[in-house]
């Protein structure tokens, strides 16, 4: 038997888009000789469809497209994952389910037993659980179709669930499992899958063939990286990550195969791949063209540029570089030596003119208030409507360039340098985001070296730098990632060894800045836990503030 | 038996506030010669705790609450909510438990069994629901415990859940249902809360003591107004809403009762407190005494700036006129009337020379481009930036003022006038702005008649008006509740008889506009659907757009 795995970039909503994709690789699959071609999970409306799903008209129209694949399944089966109702009054009124469609028609639908909700998974907001499980006979061999999450319930010391959905299928003697998935990049997550997915095949001594979404979907980021595994445990093969594939599997060779071909995983190489993807999936699939983004000399914004030149084309990325009095002379020759480096297109706008314009207008309301943080927010937020100026002129969406340590600890001004559409960096930490420009670099410099080695500042008064008001990145980054990433509490961060009042001071600036972060934008999602609709804290909280 | 319940404001994460909040009530109850005092559901660490639920040293402390609250009962009892810990390995590490303390010792755990996933709530991201249900016997009686959504799978048509909690209890055969509760206020909830309360007794002919939270968490409003059903249906007594309160009822006095005396509830009284229990509780909560708000002579800001007066003190406002060019003479003027009549300090900054620095700096990037969108936003992010500026200086927190139909639409400019620490009419459409504006003038002029009888305009260019770009309100409002709050496709309100050019040209405004409300304050809740944490669209979708 071939079994042909469709890895491809899909778009919430766009049923009919959608639907044209797949079909196409029906086509293809077919071309290939595969007997059963397999589509990720809610292919047919686009994983997260979010609320979208509590619309009749929404699922309506992913049963149409259910329907018109099921008559495209001629002469080759499809498997697909799509929204299906839920026959019974009392529970949800949806399944997450997977179709398998055969000689036009649907033979069988599998539910999704266990619904991911945490971090940025809903699952459980839509669908009922399935407490059904049946395997599918096809051509003489049993599938255990399965989606996604249903395979996560092994290998994991603090099991999320009180089943395990494969489980539950071995008494009818399954031959093959198939996973349905929709699984988010993050920079560890790849290896994740694969170590789960040899969790489960050490368990039923079964070939697996796993499919995954390609593509952005606002902050989430698919990588597909589908695979198949022998039931040796080895990794038959690795799809490629980031792109669409369709690919077909001959079910003998995966069942005979002696060779583990597990494809290497660098974590900065992964998030550059998985930003640039991130960038592109949000303007191609919105229909825009053309960025813009302010341009300080600082690396943070130099690091934004060459993803947005890498992910758009120079041609499309525009760049202002706005200095102020209290910029220095190498912010401008920095930014300026970056744009050129990039082939794109940058104006320069002092800002001090509009700056003594507003000073002038506040004066008689300030009277006997000396410079403060207004002042340095005023700078920032000239700067922010100038960029949307020309954005709302001309098109082009503003990229925020926030990292997640200034971004954590409110080292920000909201409406002035949070500004923008999509935030590209900001589940990034500072030290790695001077690791990605040295990988930017590798072969050659295009950030300029001064960018990368002189000392962080956000040049918004006199002298100023980084770590006038901050810890050293180094401490900070590691602070946070216990904090953020990890869930470690103060006590236990303290007791790893950092100072108390450093730790006290930052886990109480990120606690307290959850009102910027309420207002920033969707932010490319590459760690484990990114800010956004993953992490959800309450802004009015007292708990270490 | 005499029992008391507790009806308290609790704040997140505010461990030691709430404990002090709850032995004084617990002081005070004994005081009554109550028997058992009952607190909220998660009342030791304030509801909706979100992901600080997922720190272990969170949980640590509401043990301890726990604890501390068990040493305190002594000659009464106690029952409170709170989260604790899953024993077993499989499944989510906590439950949502109600805690029965007796003698200085816990002496029973309920967990809730029904975990709402919808809208505003993810609590199945957090907690395992239980699958034991036993009655607490105290002094010869037998109490069946319960935590809100517990008792919602009754009385609709078509429940959400498998299981209904209560009639797994029934055959101890229970004496008493208790209910602890944290179910927020919408316009339409406190009624729906004593009816599906009356399926319970309906069913069960026991009495129902139910006892809620009350108090603004950030966004949701908790309005109290917890009560006691007789056995026959009848509502003993509901409690007051928006405000504290300690209050025992003999059970005997709750049986025997023969009279309904439920309270009247009318939607925009309700709406009116509601905001400013929110208005009041952010700033409170969050340690601030000021607010300030930019007046523009139009309705909403104006009844905003009631709201805050009323919330705050007039003192404590602050108000910004800023007038351009475009602004109509009678605009300063019904601003400054308002701002008169409320006794309230406001300031006229001109926006004009800043609007003209901005364009001065744009002129050779803009050459050949006429006045469109931009210039109009530039004006909105002046003001937006000026706002931003005095609450930097002098620590008024910015009051956004922005309505649900214009937030619907997108009929407002990000970092403009969509800025703001707390939105506070973004749930009230502009049909009901009006109501409300009509409410807050009953026993007198405050708003200014000028300011309600006049046409709508963002006097963003000359002779602009609301008019010009979208439908009437009493039209746009009600297509935008059949689509937002009632989930209705383009096909049904259509056939409902709306325009279809109208219908889909708002849907799709609705759709498109995604991007900005993401970025927007968070908005006091008063609808069933309110914009913010229990909308989860995606930004980029095609779907409706």
């Amino acid at each position: 038997m071939k079994i042909a795995l469709g890895q491809l970039n899909f778009f919430v909503g766009d049923f009919e888009g959608n639907l044209r994709k797949m079909l196409a690789a029906v086509a293809e699959a077919k071309k290939q000789g595969a007997d059963l071609v397999c589509f990720p999970e809610l292919a047919t409306c686009g994983y997260p469809p979010r609320d979208f799903l509590e619309f009749d008209d929404f699922i309506r129209r992913a049963e149409n497209s259910v329907k018109e694949l099921a008559k495209a399944a001629q002469g080759i089966a499809i498997a697909v994952g799509s929204p299906s109702r839920n026959p019974v009054v009392e529970g949800k009124d949806l399944f997450n389910s997977a179709y398998f469609l055969e000689d036009g028609q649907i033979k069988h639908i599998y539910n999704k037993a266990l619904l991911p909700t945490y971090d940025i998974f809903d699952e459980y907001r839509y669908f009922e659980p399935a407490k059904e499980f049946k395997v599918v006979e096809f051509k003489g061999k049993k599938i255990a179709l399965s989606i996604c999450e249903d395979l996560w319930n092994l290998g994991n010391e603090n099991p999320l669930y009180t089943i395990v959905p494969l489980d539950e299928m071995m008494p009818q003697k399954p031959d093959i499992i198939i996973n349905l998935s929709a699984s988010p990049f993050s920079y560890e997550h790849a290896r994740e899958r694969i170590r789960v997915s040899k969790a489960n095949v050490d368990r039923y001594k079964l070939p697996l063939f796993y499919v995954n979404q390609v593509g952005a979907q606002t902050e989430i980021i698919f990588d597909g990286g589908s695979f198949a595994i022998s039931p040796n445990g080895h990794v038959f093969e690795e799809m490629p990550y980031f792109e669409e594939c369709v690919k077909t599997f001959d079910l003998e060779e995966v069942v005979e195969n002696g060779r583990n071909n597990e494809r290497p995983k660098e974590k900065i190489p992964l998030i550059h791949d998985a930003l640039v993807l991130g960038i592109k999936d949000y303007f191609d699939k919105l229909g825009f063209k053309r960025a813009i983004l302010g341009l300080s000399g600082g690396i943070d914004s130099a690091v934004v540029a060459v993803l947005a030149a890498r992910a758009l084309g120079e041609d499309d990325v525009r760049a202002l570089l706005m200095p102020s009095q209290f910029s220095s002379a190498h912010s401008v020759n920095d930014a300026r030596e970056l744009a050129v480096n990039l082939g794109m297109q940058y104006d320069i706008i002092p800002i001090e003119p509009i700056f003594n314009s507003f000073a002038e207008s506040l004066r008689p309301h300030f009277w006997g208030h000396g410079f403060d943080v207004t002042e340095e927010n005023i700078q920032a937020r000239i700067r922010g409507t100038l960029l949307m100026a020309v954005s709302n002129k001309f098109g082009n969406i503003l990229l925020n360039t926030s990292n997640k340590s200034e971004m954590a600890v409110g080292y920000g001004t909201l409406y002035g340098d949070m500004c923008g559409g999509l935030s590209v960096i900001a589940d990034v930490y500072k030290t790695e985001v001077y690791e990605l420009a040295r990988y930017i670099n590798k072969d050659g410099e295009i950030i300029p070296e001064n960018t990368i080695i002189k000392p962080p500042s956000a040049e918004l008064r006199p002298d100023q730098k980084d770590s006038d008001s901050l810890p050293p990145y180094e401490i900070l980054d590691a602070i946070l990632y216990q904090y953020i990433e990890q869930h470690q509490g103060p006590n236990e961060i303290i007791a790893m060894g950092y100072d108390e009042a450093i730790v006290r001071r930052a886990l109480r600036l990120v606690n307290t800045n959850e009102f910027k972060r309420y207002q920033a934008p969707p932010v490319l999602r590459v760690s484990p836990k990114a800010f956004g609709v993953g992490r959800r804290m309450p802004i009015v909280g007292k708990y270490l503030s």
